[in-house]
């Protein structure tokens, strides 16, 4: 074993089936939604998932017992990047957020039963679903420890109650993983429990669709209200009091599959001002040759890599099956700065062209901001990142 | 005389006015156009003018002869500041732009019977106006020199051929100022001119409106075909061939009240993001006590204070009379930055918050994204910037 | 009154004459020290402050009574900038820290006793001074208040005991300003007392010059104990116990003279680096036609126009009588880091030449690097910043 | 084959060895050069390389015929970075430029004669040498086209004439590599042929050695100059002409072992600055929990962790027997600049301690300055980086 980037043929071969599905299939549905995948129509995400199986590249990362390919963490970093090259890629292989997540929490944490009945059809496409974790304020966000939904014990079951903000796909989708104490106060770190709850619950409620920066995501992202939700013991997800480890086992790899798909954007709006940096002319010459275009083409390619390298760095960790949680923010923290740089870099090369929406760059923009906030914001990760970094100067005592 | 930077007690009697009148009526008025002033009807840009006449703030850059306050850019500076800070504000007082830099290229340049057809109106608010200069590619853009629309001599006039875009207000706009060649080539540094259009002439022509990330522009920008548009001798502004030096009257002062402006945007989101700081609690306490958020805080005022006196200073170079053509490169490329780091940080400081649309952060993010493209993306000025240093620099010849 | 950048006549002749003065006379004298400030020889002070007397720019800073040319702080602003060319400039001109923030705490403080035996020799380059407050961890450093030197009433006067760190231009100085607690404990944010100490006390020891990054300050750092040094009551300087307020007497405005000495440095990097710019040749052209160079000599431009615009507001408000404490953190900060990024360019841009001895730049990279750690570390600065805009903040009641 | 992170057990062990090595033996060695390496003396480089032999860590990179340990460029950059730990590990492990670099070349390209002449003691640490290719102005130096050293038939050999700058290692260097035109003009891209030359050719003189920035290359940098010195033709290097393309062989595995070497520096100073952080109090607490502190050590980790990534990327590319060059350019350009942020950082969290030299952080700032312009400045890899982008933009022919 030593230092490789070989990339295991198997996932070459996905990787590039992907690319030519994203290109030849992907790219021309864009138009169809006009760069809003938030009100993007349930038709055209059924057309496109089967589209990808048809093109052999359907759900890479759900192991191949519910009918995906199997890939572990590298492959999926490979495989997900050529995806996210269109915003509609990771819809299209259904290893969007929150699906992909929850189909890696649920494999890992349910029951057979529960997995028979949420994560298969999930993992088909039959159906989508949410995370419920966070609230609005003062309640969960940066710090999850301020978890205020409750959840209290019923006969048979529980009773749940609270509000929760920024839900992503809870629009439709067929069941959502909440999050509740059922133990302490908030700030207490333990204390939380997850619960499958079908949509079709009454004591779930949709209260609106959040209009946001970002128009990226199917079924964008709502506010749910938990009033006396009532639900059964066997909508317990793992066992209770767990709640905020099963998060870490849930956001470890989110955070990296979110890196992944959004190295593929960065690409995507690389690429187009490579274009037009070598058809516009301006000053006598392509654009391409004047050096503050170069300067910001050359540090695009820099992030590019640098994010892929710390990136696939991470998920070895993870498919070591190491925490990697210092990792995991070290990525998630680089790639998601370095990921809006980028288009943001693009967007000043194409000039007007960058920020009109005749180019699908000024689409590109609004989704990528947000990236830097969601899955812990950049500052939240930076303080874990240091505290860790300290606790380790502490245990070496001084001498290394 | 010295450096100083007292504010004449006038201007700051009407800065203070207007700050009251954005308080008490403007921010309230933003709710009726949803964050979308492109689409604002034309009701609310007449009810806003009303308010401000009345609220005795109404044009304060327009010469009293006009209706206006007569302020020069200095005095602008502290009110349009004020102005800025709600995104209808400079639509209320009239001082938005396009309307606002064609106002005062008019009041330079045109005739007296021009400005009496053209100016007048248009300084009261009765009319809206466009400048029609920049072009799709390959023609004038960050290089103004492309222009490739033609003005070919007629009997008694000239015939106008060209395609226009990101034309700012020209939907519903009562005239056009229209800038085409004369003489020369594309790529030639003169030999353009400007030209009145009508709104009612038949060769002038709405492509479409463009949709941009930006869109808190009245009327938004649009794309104008000029097919065999002809015009009278009289609607020449000022001389033939001398397009690109009126340019210039035009764009030295329109780029410093852009900056005004944006300040204003600045300051509003670092406004929220104090007030989010001081109200959100995370951690054991207020968000205003971390570190981090500290210090985004703090780079924040620096970069608005430091705007502002580089503002100013550019502002006091224009009213001496000069060109101040590095200073006002200078403080573009600078404000326009800084104002763009100030409510990036503010949208991180709000969260999940910030990129909603519950708050006007996520308006604000998109609005500002432009200024570093429009009026002469920062690339291009940079290019000036340093090629005067390196003139001085010659002209000195290594001693200083 | 208004808004001006006008210089004043007077101010605009001396600094003309401080121009031509550095240039014909201390530039040539800069090879006579090598570089080393620090070691500078004192036959090296005394003929470069005649020559300064000479041509008539000597003390712009100390009054008239003191025979200097009583500039108030923004015509040091212009005139310190053009001392500031040279690391030499403002010791000829007697304007160098500590002496000169040891002239204005004296003025604004001292008894007419101390004024004349301790103020005037200084002001007119007789003697040196330093100004003893900083002390070795755990002491006094980013946070005064953990001052642990002590002072103990005794008959008729004081003792002092404690040890002081990085205490400029202390070898060689005629007293010290040594600040002491009086009452209270380390920690307290009071209780401090300035006393006067001459050199010849036997009671106060030079340990040791202490090697720094910096060469550019005459007699450089050291490092000094009191061991139970006895002073009588009239070594204290103004009031027991307003030892931390006189502090901000002589820093206040300490810290916007530091800027406009090093704004002198980064100008003379950013000449340095233009000359190389037109010289040298590369790809087929001059540097200075390289768009990655044009960028950095546009972005120097930027900074050193910034920092003066925010340097000469603070100035102003502190020569309003206003604390400006608010100006000058934001100023010192911004500045600080704006002429580190200018003097890091033109290293950049003379490379190997940029690193070599062979040009001045090395050198001044060495001694801008501290700029940001002395008079207040930036996160210090920033912390305080950030502080009175959340108070402001509060003040407002989220209503502007 | 896929990607792995796994370090071979054999390069563990020796890197174990290698930090153990640096603890105990070369920083404690550090106080015997107070810091200035360039002017270490010979007994110093003699006994740490005995005492590296005895630990087993001597020479990684040199093939195991020649006595070293045979490690490829991934195995390198395990071990260089744990000897860059020191400003004197890569002396002691012969690992250090330009010797390291100078022997992977001869091991490329030169005769076995050479070989045994030139290789064999240097790689024993008998003997060092240097590389001589940069080119005072208007020479060989960002372009390595403007050669203008020349060398000339004569019979049965080369008269070299030339002046050659910043020549690291020459003074007391056994022989140089010398590159001089041996056809076409300044500026040409070929033509350049390289030259073994002995310390003894009476023609080839060291000029003087140049003060830089930097102190922490064993020897410093020198001034040669070549007049008339005539070579027979044994002393070509590999084949005439072909100088540009061994050029390349050189750089680009030489560019990585510097990154390797700074990567050290850069653990070095933040481990400093954790140290610190955690042992100094202020403002109640150590500086460890204070948010702008985390911040800074956060962005620390994150550079390291990045550089490593994309570092060891690089080096497998090279591994595989690919060019590389694009990997190897991101490489330097990222790793450089990263380096130089960690230790500025350090500086910065460190304060007045930090700018002392009773730290080693004023040294290790110094020495990683000119590591951005060292071997490539970054404007010149970024040039590259960006016309290879381009290139591969135009064969996609806008279709990914």
């Amino acid at each position: 074993m030593a230092i490789e980037f070989d990339i295991d043929r198997d996932v070459s071969e996905i990787a590039r089936r992907t690319a030519d599905f994203v290109r030849d299939t992907v790219l021309p549905a864009e138009e169809d939604c006009h760069g809003d995948v938030h009100a993007g129509p349930e038709p055209l995400r059924r057309g496109l998932q089967k589209a990808a199986r048809a093109a052999g590249v359907f759900a890479p990362h759900v192991p191949q017992r519910w009918g995906g390919l199997g890939l572990d963490l590298r492959g999926q970093a490979v495989v997900f990047e050529a995806a996210g090259y269109s915003l509609l890629g990771p819809l299209a292989l259904n290893c969007a957020a929150p699906d992909e997540g929850n189909m890696h929490l649920l494999e890992a944490v349910a029951t057979e039963e529960q997995k028979a009945r949420f994560l298969a059809p999930l993992a088909a496409g039959e159906t989508r679903s949410c995370f419920a974790m966070t609230e609005p304020s003062p309640g969960a966000g940066s710090d999850p420890r301020a978890l205020a939904t409750t959840a209290v014990r019923i006969p048979g079951g529980w009773r749940i109650n609270g509000r929760k903000w920024f839900i992503s796909g809870a629009d439709g989708a067929a069941f959502a993983i909440c999050m509740a104490r059922t133990s302490g106060e908030p700030g207490d770190p333990g204390g939380a429990t997850m619960f499958l709850v079908g949509a079709d619950n009454p004591g779930m409620k949709m209260v609106r669709n959040i209009g946001t920066l970002d128009r990226g995501l199917f079924a964008g992202h709502s506010e749910l209200a938990f009033d006396d939700c009532e639900v059964t013991d066997d909508a317990v997800l793992g066992e209770a009091d767990k709640g905020f480890e099963y998060a870490q086992v849930r956001l470890g790899p989110a955070r990296l599959t979110h890196c992944m798909r959004w190295l593929g954007v960065a690409r995507r709006a690389q690429d187009i001002a490579l274009d037009r940096a070598v058809a516009r002319t301006a000053f006598g010459g392509p654009l391409a040759e004047l050096g503050m275009v170069q300067q910001q083409l050359a540090d695009s390619e820099i992030d590019i890599e640098t994010s892929r390298a710390v990136l696939w760095r991470a998920c070895w960790e993870l498919d070591q099956g190491r925490s990697g949680a210092q990792h995991t923010s070290i990525a998630k923290t680089f790639v998601s700065e370095a990921v809006g740089r980028v288009v943001d870099r693009a967007v000043q090369i194409c000039g007007a062209l960058g920020i009109s929406e005749d180019a699908p760059l000024a689409s590109l923009y609004r989704e990528v901001r947000p990236f830097r906030v969601y899955d812990g914001p950049s500052e939240t990760h930076r303080w874990a990142i240091a505290k860790r970094a300290v606790r380790a100067a502490r245990e070496r005592g001084g001498v290394r």
